[in-house]
């Protein structure tokens, strides 16, 4: 655990624990917290405080935290917010290692709120003591039977201990979790609403937790991607120590709100981020409810970096469901795989036909032990299969042995095995899960949570990014100046000179060329008649020239036009547009897409987080359905789509930029060429952070 | 119950029922039907059937069909394929209602399976007997105790009666969900695994099912279309009788296998007809496996014919979990909607703030009754909600008479309710399915179920679709012939003359033309150098006829050019793609798309069964993502797609031509001028049937 980690063992596991406004009225909210304490048997100490009460639920209460007999490890406050201001205070001057504040009176932007957390932001500046929260529902150990939480969830008798770490943005997700964890018999360490933020990240807390050797996976619950680079930090460190992280992410629908006012960000201004983000750090990110808790144990047998839809193979005992397997597997982007031939006749060696497509259906050869013993054995070892699902129907219910118990025992081969239990079978559902084998009650489900274990990359060490300058602003560069930035981290330009008006003489450069006005004030050159196609000689040039001051005078009289870029026009086989900008939560990201109106409505683009290697483009390049039409589609020209890939990792190098750093770019378009010939930037702004 | 309906009695609720094939084997499938008529308590009467034994199970056998002492209402033949056909030639001799045929030997391309099959259709063409399967699981009657089948599942002790009438093409999905049905306390009527429908189809057995005073809605199980007329035939009955159909169908993903060779057949032949045809027959097409039993509620509140995405108002005492329901709405589809201000103002005399978005949070307000309860009321009588979610948390575990209780009280208003339990809440969950409330488990189910239900279309009545000639061939018209069936149905095309290349003079269109190759026998005239555009004059005309004489020559020395379609070349703001063809299961469709290679890479286009309206045609095209480039998108010019949808309309009624039928017809392209220009064809092939 990392020197700054001290706070998890007072987060999570305290000796002692003071409970500021706890109620003496069974009931309300503010006593629940005690008496989930007493309940559950939580071995440790508690101080109730009460500044109007001599005991609370019969026990000794305190007026204020200063008169406790000694500095609890952990302080819960459970009063409103002004009031917590000062429970806040007397902790850091008592040298409180962790308060939690659950009290939401400093969200949002009211005066009043802002005031508030502007205060508690002051305390905190000056002293070791850290937050949870506001805003945070609590944090419980299971571990230990402290539920130091108001939430009626943990009004339960059952806290199901066991090893899943779970941090929620959302509060009241806890309870869904814990219910449904109980009911599924799977068990928590620790459960934590991280609440507003303040102080304590989910990341943060996270991290902190990666080397507790009671914790073997984790489950988040996220609301948004705010700390991201606290949450990347734990994404490594869970990582290198083999412990997998599932999440479940809200806002895949805020798509049509969110669009950003650029053509980039219009682009890449979605959920898209949120997705990259967290398959670049290794993250599975499902996007089904009940796939975070049950990919957990699947998840432990993947390690992250498998980066690609995994190819399944489905053995059922009942035709409609393992056809429901395929289905949905197909539709979750997974791979459905046939057995090859080898495991085929293999198969056929115990007597059993391997049919023709992705689902081996053992109906015809029966439901019987040694039958699907027998050809889980075969499968776990065919090299074909990334992964198995085995899809026991009625006879999980009644005669779990002859199904169930083979999938039990085949479950520590290398190739990771999961269930799709058909019928409702609680029972068989439970018998699996306590082996350590991921159950899915729904289709949907199971093939949320192997497309999510399998395309998560292992995450890389942190790049060099030149981190944004404070307060700075951004301003544009001409198209000449960007192609500049751009060619120092290597991206070609169509060849191009600035030309003083004055000096116009012969083509700076080979015919036919394209003539430009160069403002970095003027966002698009054409509106204002500032672009003229086709010069053939010096004679046009000139009238080029003279032609853009003209148009360029009626419409904007304040600029001056003193000089043109003369640009050699290529040609290309597509078009194709390159986009840079740092996102205020998850920092540089690298976008491409194909040029042009179809693309943009269709959304068609690939985000990552930069920099990324020319491999890691050429995958993004294959996750833009246009590019389909230059690689090969039909009897199309194809595109140099390899170049385009150096390109795409060239403009992410602009995160590690300096000099000054680069804000914001974008190259459109970008001319693809045949193979060989290489892309060409025929247009570029690059904006940069101005001190 | 329409007149050849009467096996529906016979089938489902059976006096008396022989099993041919009875074991004596405890344990073995066949000794199955027997104990679980017993065992279940079914009141009828039961002949086992066994050659070899004089008792069965304790229960007198008789040694043939013919020796019983009365024909039986149903025969369920549990024997393999050989011996099935005796008996189902015994059972026609007699004169027996229905049997059933358990044995998959019939199965597939053997000669051997062929051959039974033939047999049994032989049978049946001379007989009043009716069959199900074979490959069947046979049949229960839940209300009558009687569980006609081998199938494991209903070895159960609990058979849950109820008014759900369940039909499967896959036999093991029964046991699915009868379990599933039982667990969520969700009763059924009958249950039907169809198998092969050799005879009996499953819209055949639905359509006598939906008279059935005891059945009030329907599931299905579909894997796929065959005999979809009887489909459509019960889903329009169902429909008029207010009995909602809810499917579950298989082959979501089969798109990249299934792809047609021809161009409209590359667009077309996915699961987007399935997905058309059933939402035009008026039949709920979930996705999600759960929402199969969990829509049943709600879609019993909501008449088919809604046909559009609805409009979602989202109430939560626990934020996550109004979130995700808010989310899974969007990404399925639907609309989550926030409070118009007039609500927002009566909420606000609750003392509850709406905020901002699409959910209304109560965890501020309170988990209280009264605020629950109140805020329900309002949202039940807002007009700009077409059905609200309600989302308790945990206390719908603790304490349902506060949040579990006021959704059942107001689940009686016309606007419908429905309700995801964020927790594992089996009670809530329980409370909430007896009051015919629908309850989900999951955020994706609930989504799923809420946009499946209301974008149901109302069945129309059935269009005097002209069938293909039985055993016709198609032959393609050449170009002017096919323009000429399209004006038949009112599509125009671009303004054309055939001349005899002997005869060849003026340009007989205005300038600029076309001047194309004219032949039946060619698919791409392109290839064959068979066009050549921008013909000014007359001059010009006899050299492009001498061109593509020439080209022609080369290549096809087999063809004569005799003659050349002139066209006059117009110009639009958009090309599109009109096919019209004939899918051997759901009959005619027509699919609009827009043209270029994009289009089709993105798979973008929308299909119905044809003939559509023009109002139909229009939601067509606004499915079609790249039509929005000219309607209105950025300063775009905009296309008259009102014009466009005429001609899809139009294109759509070849489905009703005769002299000759119609097989299939592609307009590609369409040119889609200004609005007020209209379209016109500039390239059409229509393919007739030739007896």
């Amino acid at each position: 655990m990392s020197a700054d980690s001290g706070f998890y063992r007072a987060l999570t596991d305290p000796r002692s624990i003071a409970i500021v406004g706890a109620s003496n009225t069974p009931g309300k909210t503010t006593s629940r917290p005690l008496s989930y304490l007493r309940r559950h048997g939580w071995a440790g100490e508690v101080f109730p405080v009460n500044p109007t009460r001599d005991t609370v639920a019969g026990e000794k209460a305190y007026p204020s935290l200063h008169e406790l007999p000694r500095v609890p490890d952990h302080v819960l406050i459970v009063t409103g917010a002004s009031a917590a201001v000062g429970a806040v205070h007397a902790c850091a001057e008592l040298g409180v290692p962790v308060a939690t504040v659950i009290a939401d009176g400093f969200v949002g932007q009211e005066p009043e709120s802002r005031y508030l957390r502007g205060e508690l932001t002051e305390i905190l500046a000056g002293s070791s003591l850290r937050l949870l929260g506001p805003s945070s529902l609590g944090v419980a150990n299971l571990q230990r039977r402290m539920a130091l939480t108001g939430n009626a969830a943990f009004a339960d008798d059952a806290l199901p201990a066991g090893d899943v770490f779970v941090a929620s943005q959302s509060g009241s997700a806890l309870g869904a979790l814990l219910s449904r964890g109980a009911e599924m018999g799977l068990g928590f360490a620790s459960m934590v609403s991280t609440g507003n933020e303040i102080d304590l990240s989910l990341g943060e807390i996270c991290l902190a937790a990666v080397d507790d050797p009671q914790v073997a996976s984790f489950a988040l619950f996220l609301e948004n991607l705010t700390h991201a680079e606290h949450l990347a930090a734990f994404a490594r460190a869970a990582a290198e120590r083999g412990k997998p992280v599932v999440a479940y992410k809200l806002g895949r629908s805020d798509a049509a709100a969110e669009l950003a006012q650029s053509h980039t960000g219009a682009l890449a201004g979605d959920d898209v981020v949120a997705e990259s983000f967290l398959r670049s750090l290794g993250i599975a990110r499902v996007t089904t409810f009940e796939a975070l808790l049950e990919a957990q144990h699947l998840a432990r047998r993947v390690p992250a970096g498998r980066a690609r839809a995994p190819r399944v193979g489905v053995v059922s005992t009942t035709g409609g469901g393992g056809a429901m397997i395929v289905d949905a597997l197909a539709a979750r982007g997974a791979v459905p795989t046939a057995p090859s031939a080898d495991t085929a006749a293999t198969l056929a060696g115990l007597g059993v036909d391997a049919g023709h497509g992705a689902l081996i259906d053992l109906t015809l050869a029966g439901t019987q032990y040694a039958v699907i013993k027998g050809v889980l054995d075969v499968l776990l070892e065919a090299p074909e299969f990334d992964a198995v699902v085995a899809v026991p129907g009625s006879s999980a219910r009644f005669t779990p042995e002859v199904s169930v118990a083979p999938i039990i025992e085949s479950a520590d081969r290398s190739t990771p095995l999961a269930a799709f239990v058909v019928p409702a079978a609680p029972d068989a559902l439970g018998l699996l899960r306590a082996k350590g084998i991921s159950a899915f009650r729904t289709p949907e489900s199971c093939a949320d949570a192997l497309a999510a274990v399998f395309v998560r990359q292992a995450p890389g060490a942190p790049a060099a990014v030149v981190a944004p300058p404070a307060d700075a602003r951004t301003s544009p560069l001409d198209e000449a100046e960007s192609y500049a930035v751009l060619e120092r981290v290597g991206v070609p330009s169509a060849p191009h000179v600035v030309v003083p008006v004055a000096e116009l003489a012969d083509l700076p450069v080979p015919a036919p060329a394209a003539v430009k006005l160069v403002d970095a004030a003027v966002g698009h050159k054409s509106e204002l008649g500032g672009v003229v196609l086709g010069v053939a000689d010096g004679p046009e040039l000139a009238r080029a020239a003279t032609r853009i001051r003209v148009s360029v005078a009626e419409r904007r009289p304040d600029l001056a036009v003193d000089r043109v870029l003369v640009q050699q026009m290529v040609s290309g086989v597509a078009e194709a547009l390159i986009g840079f900008r740092r996102d205020p939560d998850v920092g540089p990201l690298v976008m491409v897409a194909a040029g042009g109106v179809l693309t943009e409505l269709y959304r068609d683009r690939s985000v990552r987080p930069a920099p990324v290697t020319p491999e890691q483009a050429r995958e993004m390049i294959g996750e833009v359905v246009a590019f389909r039409a230059v690689d090969g589609y039909r009897d199309l020209p194809r595109g140099d789509l390899d170049a385009l890939a150096e390109a795409v990792s060239a403009v992410s190098r602009l995160a590690l930029l300096d000099g000054p750093a680069v804000a914001e770019a974008e190259l459109n378009p970008v001319l693809v060429r045949a193979p060989g010939d290489g892309v060409v930037a025929v247009d570029a702004v690059v904006s940069v952070y101005r001190s």
